[in-house]
């Protein structure tokens, strides 16, 4: 195959053309494509090869990744995803075939989220993609990361830290098990979680934590002029989190706090809706609650491990 | 102000919105948008510092084109723009204020096409800004690439060859009119254009001239597996064009056919539709006539100028 320069746009759009799936929507030919929907919730990402491409992951998985963090956003607002537009710029001395499984990997991760390529454009570039991922929410509200309400319960879904386990266990050359460096490497956005959570119309906020517990935390309560507490001992502790920090040196707090690249659900509830969860078939596990005053405290062992402000960021 | 590599992102995305009309669409303080509407149409373009960007342009005028050129895309398809998601990768030694410049001609052009910024992302990268459009079709049908019918009339609206102008007469210093700079630093899309000839339900095909007549030609050709007859003589000169082409030595034939960055639509009709086109307000030229066969003639003086296969592309 030959490089990306040599070959033309138009000719490396045809090409993908042939790669991803069909999706059956109408003007995929055109530069636009029109899908039809009673409301649409659209959202954007842009990852880059300089800061999410770790030396160990494939193109596909890059390709897969790009698509994840934008189909993880539309599972916070519990979105049912349509379709992806996916801009690419890669460098001209990149070989074709890395375009092609740079595509491969989006198209394989929007199967999983039950949706389709549906546009896009490629231009010479650093390696730097964007996706802009369209949902819809049909009867449902959207959950947003204004609503916590003080009394709330604060919750996730999964379990904390395996991403961040997973590249440290790869750079420090530790033996994790397989699953530890698929949730680095191609994370699944919990699409069918967020759908469950919007469809219960009791969740008050919810937001992804690609940036981590403690920005996600410090996003909501900023936008929903509340605080939390966070208890440490109530954190679901991701695989291999343990025997990585040990050989690692990486504190278990930098893992499951801090790290991000997690592709789980924070959401708030009133004590007296969760109940309305149960049959939601999403595993969550409590973690905190919310407080009034715009401060997040993270408890250990009774004592403040750390307090910061909303609107502090980490990522 | 500071360097954008000494400013977070998230801090970023904050002064942003300060300077942006706010769009009222719920929201855009969470990582998505929500649009009602019955229909999407979308579409994606990017440009960057590299190939987009000549020396004499500002920053906020290359945030004008990065919005313009995906604007342009939904008034070819007769779409009513709704808003437009930017995804900025820009140098991290970049000055913060033109990313307010770069925002705020984004912001201006949206105006313009009566859109609003409505989601978005900032990464470090070379100058490169994929922009997400979004419109709706309402009642109309959508006027695709594919629909060229043999016996249909060929048209453009405005007049071509004046971006190239425009971009000549910097490069060489030639003195012209300042309509014919802005047509190359801040074109206009045409959508009440494209809104129009959409309404008349009689359009066949349609595509901006983003990529020059000669690529649209072909493009249109290709997908609507016909050929075309373009009359040099009928094609409507731009401004400067004459006295550009003398005293640079660059052909009027690369201005106008193969040069791009131009912003009107051809589109075709059959002949005994074209009376619906005139209380359309849009103004157009006739310029040739769709043929049978997959190639594209432009004859100039009764004699072929140039003969191309459907599917051969310049930009």
């Amino acid at each position: 195959m030959a490089l990306l320069k040599n070959v033309g746009e138009h000719q490396l759009v045809k090409n993908i053309k042939n790669i991803i799936r069909p999706s059956g929507i109408l003007g995929v030919d055109d530069d636009a494509a029109i899908v039809e929907t009673n409301d649409i919730v659209v959202c954007s990402d842009i990852v880059t090869f300089e800061r999410h491409m770790p030396e160990t992951m494939t193109y596909e998985e890059f390709g897969w990744t790009a698509a994840a963090v934008n189909f993880s956003d539309l599972a916070a607002m519990g979105a049912e995803p349509i379709g992806l537009i996916t801009s690419l710029a890669l460098p001209p001395d990149l070989n074709e075939s890395c375009l092609y499984d740079i595509v491969r990997g989006i198209d394989k991760c929007a199967k999983v989220c039950n949706a389709f390529i549906i546009g896009g454009d490629t231009k010479p570039g650093t390696g730097i993609i964007s996706c802009t991922a369209l949902g819809r929410m049909g009867n449902h509200r959207p959950m947003m990361r204004s609503g916590a309400k003080i009394g709330d319960i604060v919750a996730v879904t999964g379990s904390l830290g395996s991403p961040a386990a997973g590249f440290y266990a790869i750079k420090n050359k530790i033996k994790v098990a397989k699953d530890t460096v698929i949730s680095l490497m191609a994370p699944t956005p919990h699409i069918k979680e967020g759908m469950a959570l919007a469809k219960s119309g009791k969740v008050t906020s919810c937001i992804d934590l690609s940036d981590g517990l403690a920005t996600a935390a410090s996003i909501v309560c900023e936008q929903s002029h509340v605080g939390m507490e966070i208890i440490w001992e109530f954190l679901p502790e991701g695989c291999d989190v343990d025997v990585v920090s040990q050989q690692s040196g990486i504190s278990k707090e930098n893992m499951m706090l801090k790290w991000g690249g997690e592709y789980e659900l924070m959401f708030t509830i009133s004590k007296s809706d969760i109940e309305a969860l149960q049959d939601c078939d999403v595993h969550f596990s409590v973690i905190g609650y919310v407080t009034g005053g715009e401060n997040i405290s993270i408890l250990k062992d009774g004592s403040v491990l750390e307090r910061y402000r909303a609107g502090q960021y980490w990522c």
